[in-house]
């Protein structure tokens, strides 16, 4: 089978986002964040994620921005840090501009010199998402960065995975699609699509109907795969 | 306003759904399980949640006992423990048996007696629904054990909740919908429920579209709310 698309996820796929917690925690005066800042870098995840879940089930879409915001504003309460606004901004600000895991610009190029069309689709507000790719400097490899809003509602809905057709009008099984998040390939999987789990902590693999085609501990070598 | 039915999540809010590993970690020869029970409790109750989710997104809807299955085994993969088979089957033996919380049966007798309707709502399946309500000694307290298996879908989705008013016909806002799971109690608040959030853990308040009306630390004083 030949894979003529590749489509990625971008938050924790292409663009780091323990780095935002991260990075502030190495800024001078950050003490009481440094002691917790792994810890809140989860919490912060699993509760943007648990947020866009739930909101898909309810019906009450909203943007991803918000869910960041609200899913940062538990994680700063649960660690006692919810009283410092200015850490609150600095971290919300440095989302915009998350450091792209290091293969990922060599990678993306090597796909392109191959002639793979490749493309982004996210949860991400597109505003988001321009001011990552701009950050990170890949927007010359990307055919396309297809955001959810166009569809309204979040990951694993397939309207959200309907958007690459529509976009490219590529078959189902010449996709494929890669996302460090398990649910997220497991979704893609159940929905006809190649998948590859990038499983960059070494996780157990998610006990859904779906199970990725392929596991890779980082994207290194995601073009052969493709090949 | 009077509250004329109480209805009751079940697993976490009656059930204590960590007494099976800390149960089976008490037993002798499980040195392995006691070293990292707690971990091990957490990451089945998060994996079992975001399943019954992540396939209430998708559509692809499974009884309460295959996610428990599936979660346990991810969680105990992550561990190390995945190879231990009668572990995994005595694990599952004691979700069939989950200890209630201490408060349970006192607070529903007060409720009983002060003439509320009383009932569950839960993701669980009608046969693991009847194992913990037997083995808790509560039947006598409750007028209806309502599973999600009746409307093919796993909570918030709105079906659920209109699972009440098909039964007992009571306006939303005559129910209170007690749940120690915040995303369940803003849902049902979210849905029109008066509801109340058992925060047994102290932990924030989830950031989702409606916020519980009430929060509690344990069940002890619900019928006074409910009065």
């Amino acid at each position: 089978m030949t894979i003529t698309t590749c489509i990625f996820d971008a938050y924790g796929t292409l663009f780091d986002v323990a780095a935002a917690a991260r990075t502030a925690a190495e800024e001078p005066g950050r003490g009481a964040l440094k002691a917790v800042w792994t810890d809140l870098a989860e919490d912060w995840r699993q509760k943007q994620l648990q947020y866009t879940w739930l909101r898909a089930i309810t019906g009450e879409h909203c943007s991803f921005w918000q869910v960041t915001c609200d899913g940062l504003d538990w994680a700063m309460e649960r660690r006692g840090l919810d009283t410092d606004a200015e850490l609150r901004e600095r971290l919300l600000a440095l989302y915009w501009e998350l450091a792209p895991f290091r293969e990922v610009p060599m990678m993306l190029g090597r796909l392109k010199a191959a002639g793979k069309t490749c493309a982004i689709l996210s949860n991400g507000s597109p505003d988001m998402l321009e001011g990552a790719v701009d950050s990170a400097g890949i927007g010359e490899y990307l055919d396309a960065v297809l955001s959810v809003e166009d569809v309204g509602i979040f990951k694993p809905a397939p309207q959200v995975y309907d958007m690459v057709e529509a976009r490219f009008g590529c078959a189902r099984d010449k996709v494929l699609f890669v996302s460090s998040n398990g649910w997220d390939a497991a979704g893609a999987a159940g929905y006809g699509f190649q998948t590859a789990w990038v499983n960059r902590k070494d996780e157990p693999v998610d006990r859904l109907p779906a199970r990725p085609h392929h596991v890779l501990s980082d994207l290194t070598t995601l073009p052969e795969l493709a090949a």
